[in-house]
């Protein structure tokens, strides 16, 4: 509604429109809480259908609760043949991988049953999400989709999906952090769209959907790419200051960089970073990320020296580049992993405001003219 | 972000999050301005596509950029194979129309050319999601769709590919009403989840998509059958008073009165129920339109008894009911033919939010536990 009292406030910044149990960001200490527990503690601990567990019903699941879990979750992966044939006419036009997941996602509709609760339904969507990504990927590099196996987790199963081959473990357990780590994020734009939309008592599937529609954004999914390519771009550790002083002389930013909220190192960033580390330790290319560390060593250096004070520091972009590298994923299929996870936490905050019961409608404010006189055609310029 | 300052405003309500040139309201006076216009001069008068040209551009068309954008509109509406494969797969399994618009629209990238601008994309996408309504409606009737007619306009094209048959003119002229009426309307949810989409940088299909699930929710895109089963349910005038009395009696509502905003009669009941009274007129059901002003008058008299100062009045529902009804529109149609409308607003939203260019980002504030300690697996109940 439009109002002509209330002062606009741009973007909503600092307005609260929204209590949770789901976490806590803390830009100044630099702590991200999920669920109760501190990011470090929770990501590269549990098991990612462990986490999502947690946060659908704020405890953590016993062995009984989160086996049952898991095989619901995993008996639901199969997606339909539309959504196959769909997602190949979409890979033949070679769309973004967002863009077919967010056409993908709208298919899931097709395989929902009569009467199912919303867990039921969570829980598919969730489970298919991974084939989505998986069997678009494979299609768009002119390859069969892989039918997923209902016998892994689901990081082991998204490996899977996408290769044909099952995953070393290690690798499998740097998946499960990194998705743990991101599954949720306070009050972002995509886990706000969710919110709106299902508070008009709308269903899941139209919420996360709309909610991928807003992660596709640039300034929201991010683009985690660039951070690699420029340590590509670098090479060896003795041109990694050298580079990036003619990038700030330039006054170009150095991606991987800064973030809104976090004023000292983001806690995302430590706790990838010690993902990578085990991963690439475990068989990776070790010079990677060795280059990797000197390169953010040197960068948090410069950063200070040429933008004293502004605090710039590792972000999450960062480490997530240099992880789901380590992983084989193409730089394509970065936010859409992400994607993946953070699903997970939209349906959790759907549930929130399932609870809350409240359509989310603030006003606009009017700026236009008032009383326009109609003028017939010919009377038109 | 989560943050400890600030104070939860539940559902956003009185918060100013937009600013707009596209419409007002006001519930006190019973006022709705479209771009400048009172409802009551434009939408009776206007041609639909003269309206949306309005609200992208701020003014009225001249002759020759009407006929511009009504010939780059009508060309874009042949919607691809894949879309109508996936609307029959849908419709066999004889999901709700609208999913299967959302379903539908979210394919419409699949024809979105590279480099199109965004206002290519919109006219696409506005003279699109009817074919897919249309097209779907026909399926689900075990009907193969009807092509659509690039020499009619928007309404008239709508009707032909429901029916195979052309309208005639006053249905045309109801529609056109009806469409142009309920255009915009300050910021509603879907509105609102529209923005939030676009504003993460995000493109005009996720915004619609987005808007389109939250519309679905039955607290936002409303119930308009309910209000005309109950004139049917009175069936001649005489029965109006005592059967709204036993509904009174029993507490229940009256479906079709009473609206958040409108404190005196909705503008868009006032203007729908003179387009009603001029189509039904023209040929169609005079003694229904006669029995639902008996209903109508009888009912605010009723309220004002039963609910002494509530002000409860005649809302859009009653009137867009009658309505459409009387363009031979299933129940069923109703909320889906109010989104055909509905997107053009949508899309001019998301024009002055991409201007706007700010993310639209809340705080969440946390009320979870903060340190919860980690359990082995061993250990949990």
């Amino acid at each position: 509604m439009s109002t002509k009292n209330g002062q606009f406030i741009p973007g909503l910044q600092g307005v609260v429109a929204a209590e949770t149990n789901l976490s806590s960001v803390d830009g100044q200490k630099g702590e991200l809480i999920i669920a109760g527990f501190p990011v470090e503690v929770l990501a590269g601990s549990a098991g990612h259908e462990e986490v999502i567990y947690l946060l659908w019903h704020d405890h953590l699941p016993n062995r009984a609760e989160l086996e049952g879990f898991k095989e619901e979750m995993a008996a639901e992966r199969p997606i339909a043949p539309a959504t196959i044939e769909l997602l190949r006419t979409a890979a033949a036009e070679k769309r973004p991988v967002m863009d077919a997941l967010r056409m993908g996602a709208a298919t899931l509709d097709l395989q929902r049953e009569q009467g199912a609760s919303d867990e039921q339904t969570a829980l598919a969507i969730v489970a298919r999400l991974p084939v989505i990504v998986a069997a678009y990927w494979r299609l768009r590099q002119g390859q069969e989709p892989v039918a997923p196996r209902l016998d892994l987790g689901q990081a082991a199963n998204y490996l899977y999906m996408l290769t044909g081959e099952e995953a070393d473990p290690a690798m499998v357990r740097g998946l499960e952090t990194y998705l743990n780590t991101v599954i949720d994020h306070g009050l972002n734009a995509s886990t706000f769209a969710a919110r709106v939309i299902v508070a008009t008592q709308s269903d899941l599937v139209s919420a996360v959907v709309g909610a991928i529609g807003a992660l596709k954004g640039p300034i929201h999914g991010g683009a985690p790419g660039p951070a690699l390519d420029m340590v590509f771009a670098i090479g060896s550790p003795e041109n990694a200051e050298p580079y990036m002083r003619m990038l700030l002389e330039r006054g170009e930013r150095l991606m991987g960089f800064g973030h809104r909220v976090y004023k000292v190192r983001d806690p995302r960033a430590e706790v990838l970073s010690k993902a990578a580390e085990k991963m690439f330790t475990g068989g990776g290319d070790m010079a990677l990320y060795t280059l990797a560390r000197h390169v953010e060593d040197t960068a948090v250096v410069l950063l200070e020296e040429y933008k004293p004070g502004r605090q710039l520091q590792t972000n999450v972009e960062f480490y997530t580049a240099l992880l789901l590298h380590g992983l084989g994923l193409s730089t394509e299929l970065f936010t859409p992993t992400f994607a993946l996870s953070r699903a997970a936490g939209w349906l959790a905050h759907c549930f929130e405001q399932q609870r809350d019961g409240r359509i989310i409608r603030p006003d606009s404010r009017y700026r236009g003219e008032m009383n326009r006189s109609w003028q017939p055609m010919a009377e038109r310029i």
